[in-house]
C-alpha cells in the first residue's frame, strides 16, 4: 500500500533528500511531497505570477497566497505529515503546517532538536510522535510496514 | 448577541487586559477566554497535578497535556480567535492556536508587529484579518456590531 | 424557539428593515443579522482599520478581509439565511453568501425578481426555497412557527 | 501525482481549451473536467430528459437540477477548482461554484479581468489565489509540480 | 438540561399531542417540534406562498420545498428525533426524516406497529431504539433523566 | 474518469441489469454496485450467518444488520446513487438509502412512476434529479461525460 | 461559562458523587451528566421498555440499545468527558465512551489506577490527560477556570 | 472492487492469518492490514525509536504513541474494520479501535466468544454486525461480493 508523505518544515538544508533516499534504501512504498524548497523562488512566486507589488508587504502576501495554495493541494493528498524544526529561524510555517495537519486528523510526526523541547512542548503533545532525527522518523514510517 | 473570543498568544505583557478593558469601554457584548497567563503556573501545571517527573522533558510533556486540554475546551466554545505575536520568543503555541482555529473555521484575527510581516506571511494570508495593534483588533470586533 | 436569520444581499434599499418590521408585526421569535449596510463604510473599512493602501486594488482587498470576517462570524451563528438579489448590480457577494450557506447546510431562502429567473436558475435549484418578494419570505419564516 | 482540476465559469469562449493545451505543453499531470460548455444543450437538458415543461421557469428549473447534478459529481472528484469570470454576463454560476469549492476546502484559483476587481473583492479574498489571465493560472498550477 | 425532540411521522392522528401531554405529566424537561400537522396546509403551502402552479406535479414540488425548509430548520435544532410509522400510507417522509436524522448522528427512536417489523427492519436496525407504542418512547426519553 | 454508481431500490424486477446494459451500450465508464438482489437470500442472511433466531423479529434484525453493513460499505465507495421506487411495496429501504445518500452529499437520482409523485414529493425535492424511467436516468448519467 | 461534563466509567462505587461534591466545594461552574448508575436498572431497561426477551442475549441487546441512546444524547451535549477505569471488571463501555469522545474531539480526561497503566497505554496516549485520582481530575477541571 | 480491511484485536493467536487465508480461498478481493502483531516489538517500539525511558510508564507512553500513529494511518485507509475479542486479557485497544472505527463511520464487524456477550453488549449494539467466529466474519465479507 503506497502512502503519500508531506514533508513540512525548513528549507535550508537537504533533510528532505535524506528522507527520500533512506526510504528508498529501505524499499518503503512511500511518495514524498512538500513545499517549494528554493527559498528565493518561494519568496518571489507572488511577483513572478502577479507582477511587481507596491512594497515588500504586498509582495509577501502575494507569495504566501500561492505557497498556501500549493500546500493545501499537496497536504490534502497526503496520508502522513512530517514536520521538521531546525535550530534557527522562527519557522512559523512549520508550526502552521503541523497544526493544520493535526486539526485535519493527518497522522503527524515532528522532528526537532533537543533544545527545542520546551518551546514546542504543546505542539509535540498534540502530534502523534516527536523525534529528534530523520533516522528516527524513517524508523516510525518503516514500522507501518512491519 | 454575545460572542466568545479566545485570546491566543504571548503571556508576557498585559495585552489581554487591554483588550478586555477597551471592549468594555465600547460596551461590546463580548466574553473573553484564553490560556493560563501565569507563565510559571503554565510550566508547572503538569507536576502540580501529576507529581514530580523524571526530567524537564517529561515535566514539559505533562504540563503541555493539561494546557492543551484547557485550550481545546475554551477554543471549542469560542466564536472568534485573536492571536497576538510579540517581538520576542518563538511563540509556536500562538502559531499552533491560530492555525488550529483557522482549520476549524473559527474566524481569526492576527495581531503582529511590522517586523514580523515576512516570517508570518503564510499564516497571515490564511487568517481572516491581520493587524498591528490591539486597537485595530478592537475596531474589527466592533465592526461586527455596527 | 428563537431563530437567528442572516440577511444576505444588496444594501441599496431598505428591504432588511422591511423584513424586520414585518417579522415583528407577526410576533415571530426571530433575530436578524447581516452585513454592513452602509456602502461607503463597507468599502472603506479596510483603510479605516489598516490605514491608507497603495491603490484601490489593495484598499478593496483590505476591506473585503474585514467584511468576510464579519460575515463568517454572523453566518455561523445563524439558523437560516435569506439572500435577496435586486434588479441591478453584479451582486456576487449575494451569490457567494447564498452558496456558502447552502454548502454549510444552512436552510436558505432566495428572493429574486422574475427577470432573474434564468441567470439564477442553478443557485435557486440548490436553495431550499426561492421567492420573489419579501412578503413571501416572511410567509416561509412564519410557516416554521405554525 | 495526477490532479483533477474543475474549470468553473463562463462557457462563451474557448478558455478551457486554452488551459488544457497549455497544461499539455508543459506536460503537467492534470486532468480537466467542467460544466457542459454547449450553452443550448445546458439550457435544454431539462426538457431533453424530462420532457416539455409548462413555461420557461420550469424549463430552467429542470435544466438546473441536471446541471447541478453534473457539477456536484465532478467537483467532488476534483483536487483543484479554477473559476473564470469574463467581462460580460451575470455569471452567478461561476460565483456559486467558486464559493461552494471554497466552502468545501477545495484549493481555488479565480481568474477575472482588472475591471471586476471591485465587485469580486470578497470572493477573491476567500479564494486561494486570484489572477487576471489563463497563463497566470497555468503558472500557479505548474508551481505545484516544481 | 432541556432537550429538543423532533417528532417526525404521520400527521393523521393525535400521537404528538399524546407525547407532549405524557412528557408534561412526567415533568420531563423536553421541548417538542415537528412538521406541519394540518395535512391540507402542508399540501397547499407551496401555492399559498408561490401562487397557482401549472399542475399537481408543480404544486407538490413547491409545497415540498417549503416543508423541507421547515424540517431542516427544526431538525438541526433538535437533540433527539422520534419517528412514528402508522398502519397506513406510504410514509416515505417519515422514512426520509428518520434516515436523515440517523445520518446526521441525531439519537433516533422509531415507533412502529408489530406488522411493520419486516418492511422496516433495516431502518429499525440503524435507529438507536425501536418501540411499538408512544408510552414506550416516553419511557426511553424519561430514562435519560433518571 | 470511472464513476461508481450505487443502485438502491426494489429487487423485484431486472431494472439493474437494464441500466448496466444500457450504460455498456453507451460505453459510459461506470461501475455499478447495489444491494443483495436475491430476496430470499437477503431475508435469510442473518440466520445463514448467525444461526436460527428465536422468532421472525430476531431473524429480521439479524438479516438487516448484515444488509446494512453491505450497503454502508458499497455506498461509501460510490460517487452517485440512483434509487428506483416501483409501483408496489412499502420500499422504505429505498427511501432510507436515498435519504442517507442525500445527507452524505452523494449526488442522487430518483426514478419513480408518475403515480408516486405525491407521496415522494419531499424526497424528490431533496434529490438532485427525479425521473420516471431507467432511460432518463441513463441520459442523466451520460450527460456527465458529454 | 458553564461547562457540561460527561462522567463515563464504572458504576460500582460513588466516584461520581465525589466529583460532583468536590466541584461544588470549589464553586466550579460545571454540570455533570453520565450513564444510568443503577446496575440492575441498566441491565433491565431493555425488557422494562420492550418486554420479556427470548434469552439473555436478546435482553442484553435490548438494554444496550437504550443505554447507547442515553449516552449519545448526553455526550453530544457535553463539553468535556471524564472516563474512570477501576481495578476490576472488563469496563469495555468505559473504553468505548472514552474512544468515542476522543474521535468526536471532546476534550477527555482518563482516571485509572497505576496498575492499569500498561493495558490502557494506547488509550491514555490519545486522551488529553490521564490521572490516577478523582482529585487530580478536579484539579484539571479547576485549571480551566484559573 | 478491492476493499481494505483493518483487523483490530488480540495478537496472541493466528486469527489474522486464518482470515487472510480463508479470504484468499474464496478469492475475495480484499487487502488486510492491522497492528503490529509481534507483542514484544509492539511494547518495545517506543524505546527502539526514542531510546531508553526513565521507567515502564514512560516506556509505555513512548510505545503507544507510535502504535497509535500506525493504527491511525492504516485505519484511515480502510473500508471495513473487524475487531476480534478473545477469552482473555483486558483488550482495551480492541475496544478503542472498534469504537473509533464506529465513530468514524467505518463499517465494523465484531468477533467475540459467547461468554463475552454481556460485557460487550453496548459495543456490539453499535457495531454493524457481531459474530462469534472468524468463519462468520468471512461470510459477512463474502456477502458484499455476492
Amino acid at each position: 500500500m503506497e502512502l503519500i508523505v508531506y514533508l513540512a518544515g525548513q528549507i535550508h538544508d537537504n533533510w528532505r533528500e535524506e528522507i527520500v533516499n533512506k526510504a528508498r534504501d529501505k524499499k518503503l512504498l512511500l511518495k514524498f511531497v512538500g513545499p517549494q524548497t528554493n527559498h528565493d523562488r518561494s519568496d518571489d512566486i507572488g511577483e513572478a505570477v502577479l507582477g511587481k507589488q507596491p512594497s515588500n508587504y504586498y509582495k509577501d502576501d502575494a507569495a504566501s497566497s500561492i505557497n498556501n495554495f500549493r500546500t493545501q493541494v499537496l497536504m490534502q493528498k497526503s496520508d502522513v505529515v512530517i514536520a521538521l524544526f531546525g535550530e534557527k529561524y522562527k519557522q512559523w510555517n512549520t508550526a502552521m503546517d503541523a497544526s493544520t495537519a493535526i486539526a485535519l486528523n493527518k497522522p503527524t510526526i515532528i522532528i526537532r532538536p533537543e533544545n527545542l523541547i520546551h518551546p514546542l512542548k504543546e505542539l509535540s503533545n498534540k502530534a502523534n510522535v516527536t523525534v529528534e532525527t530523520v533516522d528516527q522518523a524513517i524508523e516510525v514510517l518503516s514500522y507501518i510496514y512491519e
